[in-house]
């Protein structure tokens, strides 16, 4: 008996795909998830007898396959024969055998080649290898016994089937959001994911653990320490490369890299966020983009930003090393943790963002939310660093010029991770998550979990500071891009006498004197702050002084966000499968300025792959149009999304809904 | 007032080595040890007034210092002032003033650079640098303060002071013991063990933190990754370097690595370990040696050492990876763990052989051996890996030929972690410390700590399998290197019925048939198994073979420990510091043949630095007299310790005796 075996016949791929969800992929190899049967058809040079005929389906994965290493796989349908995968005859037909095969729920997550085995007098006959018969096997986050489960069917539709998300940024108080295609099943992306794992030369064994592959992934986005994925650049010049602030999507990015194998140029946070999500979700393990507003990042380990204040109460910015980042964005992916005491398992936080090492290399987490809500930081991996993100107090020191000594003289221990955030599950709104992360502020359990979180080693501040008397507020004001300005700043005299001061703001001395509540505001030009804009729409103001009569600091925050012009996107055209169909995105430049150097960029999951066009220049006042044309490669609900991008103008975006027809 | 200060003036120099015991450093710096006061002489141009002149002594640390990072420390030596390191004077005298400095306790250990600043009315004014002012800060296990805290004076005298070491090897019922001069005072060899940290571009920030500073150790003592200290060999052919067996102390390889910023070749197991125990006693961290006799080396992560049979009971080599290391050497080091919960403090296990990579490289630890025994494994670092190195199950699989499966036919649960040894404090015996790692064999607790590491991810063997009926034994016996011997097999058949079987053992083949007791015999001539002596001088013998009657699998291990000719080691002269005096070393070839390429090595800590000397050719029956002078550099009793090798016999040790007046 000899065999043949025909995998697409009868209509098993189709029926696999749609019961493994995997039928979104654009990928013409079978594609299952473990821990649930799929179906082989097997067909041989004659009926298949099963009383005589013994025979095995063969699953092999890496370089040295080994039965005790999990990385080959024998599947014996005879009943009285174990395997480490179930296999069972479903039907069989003449010469066509289906074979029902349900890969271990734990099974290394990749690519498997298959060969059927029959044994024949002569001894055991393989089929040859075949490229096409290889089947890509998946985590499994709707089987109870994977370790990525995720119950709540609402939240697993959305953290691995969508390919259209929502990424927030801005100020907590003034929100924006952007667009993205995660295009987990673009052609080509699932190849690129596991060509990710190869270039980090990551053991094939490791591969079906997610606790592994999610902390890897988080070394291997960004390039530094090992030629990852995304080259990061907060440089406001991005020449050489995209900016970060123009991509639309993540399949750009992962094609070209694993076609180039080299760093692709350039990232900030949401970027590497953005395209680790779509590893996740391409791969099966339930993830999701969080953003934290105001983001600590510290870098030496304790759970203080320091800002130094020189003897006027201004910042010396060259001896503030630390920093606070208006807005960070990371990912969360779903897990239990069999490596933890129990009750940590559910999300856990990690970060392809290079902000400092952990253990050496540039990567984070994953840390369970659940023992950062806690302060049980003293879990694997770089929970005091995540801890430190949302719980960090701010400190204001005054340095002493003759000998450099520090001494703290303020203390904001509610400025940092004000919010966290994400998209919520089936719909287009965020969902704020802070609770996940903190218990609410000023809470007894919050005094508890920052008490344990010393135990393990988080300094903080311990000096008991008189509070100012005189408070500084800087309220939130709207601002579109291009338009002057005018921050305010409310001083609040609280003492009843009288006090003077300056006040340090982004080059501007505010003097104050009076005795009761006062009201300053200073002028904010477009040409000033324009040209500083180097990355994101965002100003982020500090303004710090000194109270003459009682030597006390006074501090204030404010991020302005800058409302920017929308693109215009219109879809035309009858929304069918295969159908021509055609998108225009439109702007006008509504500067007095010209815009030169503009790229502008447009693509949709399942409809549109990502295009670009270059404009030279779009003249004060004038508009650009243009028009694409596409085929959609699948019915349902998706969007088409478009940036536009130059270095006076970052973080436009425009979006189209659209429904599909089959 | 300008300022010249004299450090080495009226014997503080001295005053500060003895009582900050780091008199035994050879090295003409200032070494004291953080969280203890020392004296400092401050001379200036004309008398000190107290009142008037104001002066702060500052240390300054790596290439960016800061004062919030610990980096630049001006220490104040005025009562109203506080620095982070208390200052106060001492004494004064004319232009003479004494300053009492005592360094935080946490503070970063190194090298650092002084100055003294002095108030004037044209500003402050700093002396220039001078290199010879530098002074080294060091952990100090004699500071309750410090986090190397060790409260026992013997062990602390041991583990951070003495440089004569002995290393344990063999088999855990004939113990072998080799000496080996630590040098960790050895002229240079404080830079080298800082320069490590250097060539790892190790944060100076956590330059002060034990458990950073051990885990880059670990990673670092190894060339694997990143061009560490010592390249490893297993291969038996050493001809590009030194042989492992042939170093007698870690001060040659340091100082080599030092001076070429180039890997050393080579190392096994116990050299890794022995010159990161340098490191480590170097720093102030306090460290010991330890060996555990049949240590598993688990590469899959799991709680098996699988032996894989094929189905005559013989074992599979090609198919078995796991291994079983007759004893394996690594690091233990002294430190609280304030990054974890308490009662994981005290010893640490650390292991810098390149074994399996953690988290990405390769290292191992530090891991609580408190946690190790309680198998709360969930805790940083790579406390899973060190538990299965103690408490594996060696499992024997049988293979299906037809198929690959494999089925678990025997479990032998007591065999690994036989025993874990290490040198008693202040003598030259051994410590057995097995009681550390594990609960004793069969007890409930060891029970309940299995239990407790099954849920944190080990797997262990779960089958539950009939004993056989018949045992196999090969018990204890002596041989000396070169001599032809006879392994014993001692078949006990319980059964009570007859039993037959061939058992394998190294290439032979045993036939067993009989009803009870029998005794069965090898003879293992000296010129087969001489040739295989690639590294060390014990055999390891495996015996395994299947009872016809039952299926059944016996199976016995045996460790011979080859019992090597000593070198003679004597000792002429005054023993007095910087008399001249001899070493006389001698060694007859007892062998019928030739020894080729041979080369004897002999140091002495504080007596002698390692010196070598090649021999082409030492015929049959032949001596060798080899005589050295030297001059002891201190006072107290040390060794001398030499070995000789070649690649037909290795681990040829002497040592002698001596204690030098003053």
């Amino acid at each position: 008996m000899t065999t043949e075996r025909v995998r697409e016949g009868g209509g098993q791929y189709e029926v696999n795909k749609r019961q493994h969800t995997t039928h979104l992929y654009a990928n013409d190899h079978l594609i299952v998830r473990r821990g649930q049967e799929f179906q082989l058809k097997v067909t041989f040079d004659r009926p298949y007898k099963p009383s005589d005929d013994q025979f095995a389906v063969e699953f092999v994965i890496g370089g040295s396959p080994q039965f005790s290493k999990g990385t080959y796989i024998p599947v014996s349908v005879a009943s009285d024969r174990q395997s480490p995968w179930a296999g069972r005859v479903l039907d069989s037909a003449d010469n066509v055998v289906t074979v029902g095969i349900t890969p271990a729920p734990d099974c290394i997550v990749g690519k498997w080649r298959t060969y059927v085995a029959v044994v024949t007098p002569y001894g055991i006959r393989r089929t040859r290898q075949d490229e096409s018969r290889d089947v890509y096997i998946l985590f499994n986050p709707w089987a109870a016994a994977d370790s990525v489960f995720l119950d709540d069917s609402n939240e697993r539709e959305e953290c691995v089937l969508n390919e259209v998300g929502v990424i927030y940024h801005g100020a907590f108080d003034d929100v924006s959001e952007r667009p993205w295609n995660f295009g987990q099943f673009d052609y080509g992306v699932l190849d690129a994911c596991l060509f990710i794992m190869d270039k980090a030369a990551m053991p094939i064994t490791n591969r079906g653990d997610p606790i592994k592959v999610a902390r890897k992934a988080s070394a291997m986005l960004n390039s530094r320490d090992d030629d990852g994925v995304l080259v990061g650049s907060w440089s406001g010049d991005y020449t050489y490369g995209v900016a970060p602030t123009s991509w639309t999507g993540s399949t750009e990015i992962l094609l070209n890299y694993s076609s180039s194998k080299m760093p692709v140029c350039y990232a900030q946070c949401w970027v590497y966020a953005a395209v680790f999500n779509t590893f996740l979700r391409c791969l099966g393990i339930p993830g999701r983009v969080v953003t934290n507003f105001f983001s600590s990042h510290d870098n030496d380990g304790n759970l203080k930003t320091d800002i130094i204040l020189d003897e006027n109460g201004r910042i010396d910015k060259q001896r503030t090393k630390d920093s606070i980042w208006n807005y960070h964005c990371w990912n969360e992916c779903y897990m239990s943790r069999p490596d933890l005491p129990q009750g940590f398992g559910g999300w856990q936080a990690v970060d392809a963002t290079p902000q400092e090492t952990s253990d050496g290399m540039y990567r984070c987490g994953p840390a369970s939310v659940q023992a950062i809500k806690h302060g049980q930081i003293c879990f694997p991996f770089d929970a005091p660093f995540v801890f430190a993100e949302v719980n960090s107090d701010v400190v204001f020191y005054s340095r002493n010029p003759r000998d450099g000594t520090l001494e703290p003289v303020k203390v904001n221990s509610s400025h940092v991770g004000r919010m966290v955030v994400t998209k919520a599950p089936g719909q287009d709104t965020r969902r704020d998550i802070t609770d996940q992360y903190k218990f609410p502020e000023g809470s007894p359990e919050e005094r508890t979990v920052l008490e344990k979180a010393e135990e393990y080693g988080c300094q903080r501040e311990k000096a008991i500071l008189t509070e100012a008397d005189v408070e500084l507020d800087m309220p939130l004001i709207e601002v579109r891009v291009g338009d002057d300005f005018e921050l305010k700043l409310e001083f609040n005299n609280k003492s009843g006498q009288a006090r003077t001061g300056d006040v340090y703001v982004s080059g501007n001395v505010v003097y104050y004197t009076g005795v009761n509540t006062e009201k300053k505001v200073i002028q904010v030009r477009s040409q000033d702050y324009m040209r500083k804009l180097v990355e994101q729409a965002n100003l982020h103001f500090i303004a710090t002084g000194k109270v003459k009569e009682t030597g006390q600091i006074v501090t204030a925050m404010r991020v302005v966000t800058l409302h920017n012009p929308k693109l215009s996107v219109q879809v035309s055209g009858l929304a069918k499968v295969s159908e021509e169909m055609f998108v225009t995105v439109e702007f006008t430049n509504p500067f007095k300025f010209n815009l030169e150097d503009v790229y502008v960029r447009v693509e949709g999951p399942g409809v549109m792959p990502p295009k670009y066009k270059h404009y030279s220049l779009i003249l004060a006042g004038s508009s650009l149009t243009w028009t694409e044309s596409f085929n959609p490669r699948r019915e349902g609900p998706t969007k088409l999304m478009a940036s536009l991008d130059c270095a006076a103008l970052r973080q436009v975006y425009g979006q189209a809904q659209l429904t599909v027809m089959p």
